[in-house]
């Protein structure tokens, strides 16, 4: 069985996932204090660094373990809204995107979909959650497929009850506002088991993995 | 830089890390009670099962990962002494080995390799840890190289300065008798770096990192 996975979801002690703007010069808005623990080496296994290997790392590991295809929101994608401009854009990450596999962009304006020579793809779907992640689940091939945030994206994932397994970073710091994760979520915990750690940096690891 | 990595020792809280005998029965010797935390499934990463991703296994998951060799004491690859018998044996795991890389294997009696399908090799070396870890980097083709153990040769390359990250699990069990990990490491605490945590398990896991 495939799984939809949420992976380095990082909030703050308030529960806000990000900032409420999204500009060119700060990709995740106003939230960056949410990854002043995060160096973004993680996400490329233990092999890519010469960096010590930390609890941390080998936890933010996971995220590409698996893994067939990814969902994202519009925003994670690029900082245009409406209509899409004829700006060449092709995503925050260049030529070399990290993902490697296909990548479904929800968005009220379909069009083409963009290749990469590393294996990443965009395909830009008007689709609701239960419908994208058909989508990726027949894409990733027998794979995981990440639920990919943006948070209000993943808010919506969890509300629907799409998400099998979170891993949710819970940072030590109070932003005060953004977007906040657990907007009608009420409840949420009944549905899943949680393993709570928390390592020598001060972050707290959750795994919530949805009950059989 | 390419690292030495010994991934998934565990070890008593008496410093037992296997038992004193090999047999076909019981390759980890006496210390099977060592292994009761553990399922084996950890090191397929999280893609594998549709068992919950924990914590332990999200941290054992670094068994494979930047992986490019490994090098095991020859009890590792089978029960014999001696010289090699014309048995037809072809490691503990059958066909299927889950190495996937060059492996290494330390004896006194070198022979002809081994290959199997799915990537994996056997190459039956005569040299010392330090020759043996310069031939398994060469292999390694840019990836790291697995000390695979058992805890002898481990305690071997250890005394010899040659680990650079290593990933111990801690069991709350008291064997009593076994190979003891610790012995003439007096003070090996020095050249690392060690973070330590605990999980829901009971297992704890100790991430020693070389100083730089």
């Amino acid at each position: 069985m495939a799984k939809a996975c949420v992976n380095n979801l990082f909030v703050s002690l308030d529960g806000f996932a990000a900032g409420e703007f999204v500009t060119f010069d700060q990709p995740i808005g106003e939230a960056q204090a949410l990854f002043s623990y995060f160096d973004g080496r993680g996400i490329e296994g233990v092999d890519k660094v010469d960096a010590p290997v930390t609890a941390d790392r080998a936890l933010f590991a996971m995220w590409g373990q698996g893994i067939g295809a990814e969902i994202m929101g519009r925003k994670k994608f690029g900082p245009q809204t409406g209509p899409w401009p004829d700006d060449g854009w092709r995503g925050w990450w260049g030529e070399e995107p990290p993902f490697k596999t296909p990548c479904f962009v929800l968005t009220h304006h379909p069009r083409e979909p963009m290749e990469f020579d590393n294996g990443t793809s965009f395909h830009f779907i008007d689709a609701s959650p239960a419908e994208a992640l058909a989508e990726a689940t027949s894409a990733a091939d027998g794979g995981n497929v990440r639920i990919g945030g943006g948070p209000s994206m993943v808010r919506q994932f969890l509300a629907d009850g799409l998400v099998d397994f979170m891993h949710l970073v819970i940072v030590p710091v109070t932003l005060g506002r953004g977007v906040w994760l657990w907007e009608g979520l009420e409840g949420l915990e009944k549905d899943f088991t949680i393993e709570s750690l928390t390592t020598a940096s001060g972050l707290t690891h959750q795994l919530w993995n949805r009950r059989g």
